[in-house]
């Protein structure tokens, strides 16, 4: 039998690594009173009963999770506009440790459904106490508040029809990604003016302290 | 002088207590497979430099901040859908670890600005290490996210123009305002949805675990 | 069928507040720069194995356990120095935010095996999302650090032999228990002249930052 | 003038992630039901006040501290038994994620004051917003409880007193010293013992789970 436990340590490992790291550079930022890119970051790794079902749907053998099912290991990073994200982006293609394995844009290209998120595939290397460097797939997905909210509805309704979502609900959910969209949209005409607010605000903090 | 580290302390201690408190409401939930009405839990000290301009802009003096400043201590909840403030209302009035001083529903009034909220201001004891059990002011806001959303950008934006937005910063502020509202609608239009789905979506994941 | 999730969830928060509360005494004397009676604090839910273990050797039937089993949550309070505990004795017994059923004192009264610790047995206040407040027992423990890494030992060690540990070890525990006892003799010589220096240590700091 | 927050934040970020991996290492044991050599795991950026005063003793000039004060960050892990220690070093020689700069054994070799630990300087890989990766110096330290109980105490005397402890003093501390040595012998005496007996333990609890 699979002991999930000892499979999925590394993947946790990656995730607490790399919450920590992507959390550094949103502090990096507010140090030199810049407007962040990163408003937070969230990690899990993929619940068993996930797994289990993506492996039955997919057809991926459980031998063979580790190199053909990529988001075991999770990290999503939330920006607060949508401009945000190509610079979350540029940050992680500059970094040294880890390997960029794929990166796909849903955002210039939104899916049928709605969704909208940039992707990478990652492979990160975790120090294991036995066997030493191991190196595993790691799925990194950047978004705004806007689209985060909307996609976990969307998830929440995908599992409840088992990936047949009735026409009714289906427009519904279509409404609820206009109007995210827009508010995102709103969010980036108003984006020059808030970046400029913040960047006083948090001066002003800094010289009373 | 003011020490303002002994001053705050206490609100200090109630911030980090509330925080646990009502987090500690989210895990009840999610242990009995309900839809959870708390997203998240933020809270903060208010920074002394906006102590100072609130004092001087209220003409507070500064010993009578903590009778009069009621927002020294502040703890937020985030919601998903506006029908889940309701819920959190509900469980704040039930509570018998703090006495309530006031109530503020913007939601049902929302202020001029476009500001929709709900807002208790409570009387929480703290055990002091000298001088016993003090009876602070905290107060307490609970909001949706796109509710949350806007009015992080507004408080931005009133700080750069000091109050005084001008009229085209204004109406994009409005319009934001617009399309928050919007998708707080479209969301509780499919809110029954959702809860179904999550409820079970949660029993899945324990039946395999 | 018990279900352990919604029975060991009070306790959980119990725990959970607890904790916050006893580091937020820490935080509290390092801010006045006194030396601090409280150097960590750990808790605990008692695992489920244990507790039926537990409820098998002290003929607790499981429909009585919450009255029974004062242990089911555990908060850990650990000290620098044996003076330190009258110290956070006093706080304890001063506080208005629990009752105190029960006080042990291991310390004055060794137990033969060398045990020595402080114990309350405290009736403390959760705030349930059905049904309102409920009042649970919660064990407090406070002892210095070389009172902790004894018992931690010998706690390993009863486990091992279920009770019964062999004459030899026994004597090796013993002369462990006198090793951590002389340990704690000889900083408490030390105690006034340690006191003295962390206050001019904090000081010295506060006067740069 | 130095801007303090700008030359210590990568040290933070180093500090932030050393911790995460070294706990990780724990929670690896923890997982196969091993006796795990890690207890616990702490971290801190150098005060400023300490870096002014140490760097004046040691005549280091302030734009050369980042090459010449080598515990600017300094991670500390902390061992039940002294055998632990060996078995901590050796994975950390094993690790690809950072270099090792210099390796001191205090233990084989202690200082007069009777101070014993093991350091690593490491050159420790960061990831910046601006100019990419930056190496930098990370500090070291593996020591049981017992020695750390004592080198916290012996730090706060030498601070009191400027360097100069009086004989007195000095020979508390020797005797203190002693104590904790003592306690750190008999522990290893037992220690076989306990790690069989942690295995059984864990076992047991998993069983039931």
């Amino acid at each position: 039998m699979l002991d999930w436990n000892t499979l999925l340590a590394p993947y946790k490992q990656a995730v607490d690594e790399m919450k920590i790291k992507l959390k550094g550079i949103r502090e990096q930022y507010q140090l030199s009173s810049q407007h962040t890119p990163i408003e937070f970051v969230t990690g899990r790794v993929k619940p068993v009963s996930s797994i289990l079902q993506k492996s039955k749907r997919k057809n991926i053998p459980l031998n063979e999770l580790e190199e053909k099912m990529q988001d075991l290991a999770g990290v999503r990073v939330m920006c607060q506009f949508v401009g945000d994200i190509d610079t979350v982006v540029e940050l992680v293609r500059a970094r040294t440790d880890f390997e960029i394995v794929e990166e796909r844009d849903y955002i210039k290209h939104k899916k049928n459904s709605g969704y909208r998120s940039y992707h990478f595939v990652l492979k990160y290397p975790v120090q294991m106490i036995e066997g030493g460097e191991k190196r595993i797939l790691v799925e990194l997905q950047i978004r705004t508040l806007a689209m985060n909210f909307w996609a976990t509805i969307e998830h929440s309704l995908q599992y409840k029809y088992a990936g047949k979502i009735p026409a009714e609900v289906e427009q519904r959910l279509q409404r609820a990604a206009e109007a995210a969209f827009r508010l995102d949209e709103e969010m980036s005409q108003i984006r020059g003016e808030v970046q400029e607010a913040q960047q006083i605000l948090s001066k002003k903090r800094d010289s009373v302290r």
